[in-house]
């Protein structure tokens, strides 16, 4: 066994201890003579480690009381669906900021349940930027305003919280929540598929005032109310056990390693290394994001040569570097550094990046 | 580590060798130096590893080609509602065959899709009996007919496929789907979710005729739409990954256990060694379901005197057997024999059970 760093935008990298840990218990949990999958939702052991999950995520992440905190599934995408079925009524319109490919594809998929307003969007400019925040255009009686704080595929990250006055701020976090500390009070809702940064794929974990739970009263079925689900615990129906579990063994790992100001540091350290890597080779790599903007998580950059990506991936990939191709939307290539992927991989990525120019410069 | 025998109704058992096999990879899937969870879904391992599962399932259970295998989330529970959103027209009505909480559900969770029908239903007897076939108010027009093969809770199962003429037949199979051979072609729509006789939660198994996606004509955002997930192959956003898997490595220990024929021998020895422990204890045990619509997969149990469940479960579980308590909607016990509980641990069951008797009889 020898393993490989790990660059994938996600499904991505888990922290190390936590999948020894998993692979420790995986046949016998808490002493229960069974896996954490083979045991009821509805037992003692699981619902004191969910409780247990929730309050570790609510001290690292300061989430208020009021607001239920709960483990999903579908992906964020059937939540740009499932959000305005529950916060918009027949009718209303919600102000989408779209600043890349996945808050666009949240403003198409909500289209059938709200009135989609694009109060701001980045798109003419290819996403480099993001808008001027004196051009958003606003509605004060729209449902919600929807953005997304960081946008994996095109690398560009708010870097604080927008003011959007008394409109409850929905933020899809998918690609960046816990990577460092943020204000919970100022959103209504904070939304993100879980693996990038929190366990494996298939769960969702939604953060939702729940003033805004009362919203939903269109006709729909129970299972898409969010109201149903935080009155149940998640456990409406049988939750992803697995991916819960996980979710908590990873917020133990991220309080060990000092909570989410550390993970906050370390972060900003990973991606100083790799942009000033790139801003640094003379134009032989290049990110072509604005600097004041650019993502701590995902990284998209070019080769100056488009002819030297295959070599560059085969080669990474010979010196343990997986999944460095870019999105097929920019092409290219593309390092994420989520909270899993530890600075000694971001290192031995610009020592190869380093090697490979000067075999190929 | 010792491992008990689990009859938990789901999450339920896992095949050991499946757990072992997933346990030993955990850190290092197919070489690759990373977990399967940790691989992205569009990469070409995970890809080449989606399509062997679908062919192992096809293979499994004669799939005919005119039928999509989806892999998909949110539960039944989501699915009660997704299938009338896919397959009912606005206006249209389908019949439900109510024998149980499960069957029952579906239909309350589809009315806000579609005019439920509850063509028959044994509701009024408890659901101790299936409802006569000729008491069935099938109507013709109707845009499919629901049933609940096997009710979970209730323990009751068709034991037979009824014939519902030129309608396509849409049945939950959640909870005795792969425990024996079945004519596929029989059905319209197969769903189940896998936290059964598949492998963890999180996940749900479609199988659904390709010409049935084009009706899906309402508004609804792509994710809701089976046509778009048969389309993308299951990864129009980023699935389960580790159910997925999973799901793979028990169909390879079905073809290795001799496929379903074998299963369906085995249950069928299972179920009847438990039944006729519970029908010759004089009375101490008792089923109350009519025998010939018994479930081999659910078998719910009442003791003589109620007052002797607590010893019952407490001595049980001492004697290494998990998870025999009834749901709180009928009480007292149930011992569900999936695919994973293997002879051995229903021998211990019906062990334990004559012990129990003799020392409080």
């Amino acid at each position: 066994m020898s393993r490989v760093w790990n660059f994938s935008a996600g499904p991505a990298a888990l922290p190390l201890p936590v999948l020894e840990r998993a692979q420790r218990e995986l046949l016998d949990w808490e002493g229960s003579g069974a896996s954490v999958m083979e045991q009821s939702h509805r037992g003692k052991r699981f619902i004191a480690m969910a409780a247990q999950v929730e309050a570790d995520l609510r001290e690292l992440m300061g989430i208020p009381a009021d607001c239920a905190v709960l483990f999903e599934q579908g992906g964020a995408t059937q939540h740009f669906a499932q959000i305005p079925m529950n916060l918009a009524g027949e009718g209303d319109s919600a102000d989408y900021i779209v600043t890349g490919h996945w808050s666009e594809k949240a403003a198409s998929e909500g289209a059938p349940y709200v009135r989609v307003n694009v109060a701001a969007s980045s798109k003419t400019e290819n996403y480099l930027r993001m808008p001027a925040r004196d051009t958003w255009k606003l509605d004060p009686a729209a449902a919600y305003v929807h953005l997304a704080t960081n946008e994996t595929i095109h690398g560009v990250e708010f870097q604080d919280i927008p003011d959007v006055g008394d409109v409850p701020l929905v933020a899809d976090m998918s690609s960046d929540i816990l990577s460092g500390p943020i204000d919970v009070s100022r959103f209504g809702l904070i939304y993100a598929g879980a693996q990038k940064n929190i366990g494996p794929s298939g769960l969702v974990l939604i953060i939702v005032r729940r003033d805004l739970l009362q919203r939903a009263v269109r006709p729909m079925a129970r299972i898409f109310r969010y109201a149903e689900h935080a009155a149940n615990d998640s456990m409406l129906n049988t939750p992803n056990t697995w991916g819960w579990y996980l979710a908590g063994l990873t917020f133990q790992w991220l309080k060990e390693q000092g909570g989410l100001a550390a993970m906050d540091a370390l972060n900003r350290q990973k991606a100083a290394l790799l942009y000033s890597t790139i801003d640094g080779s003379g134009g032989f790599y290049r990110n072509p994001i604005d600097p004041s903007v650019r993502s701590r998580m995902n990284v998209p950059f070019t080769l100056h040569d488009s002819a030297l990506d295959a070599a560059f991936l085969k080669e990474s990939e010979a010196a343990g570097l997986l999944a460095l191709k870019g999105h097929k939307a920019l092409g290219g290539m593309r390092a994420s550094l989520y909270n899993a992927v530890p600075l000694e991989a971001v290192q031995a990525l610009v020592a190869f990046m380093h090697d490979f120019t000067n075999r190929h410069g």
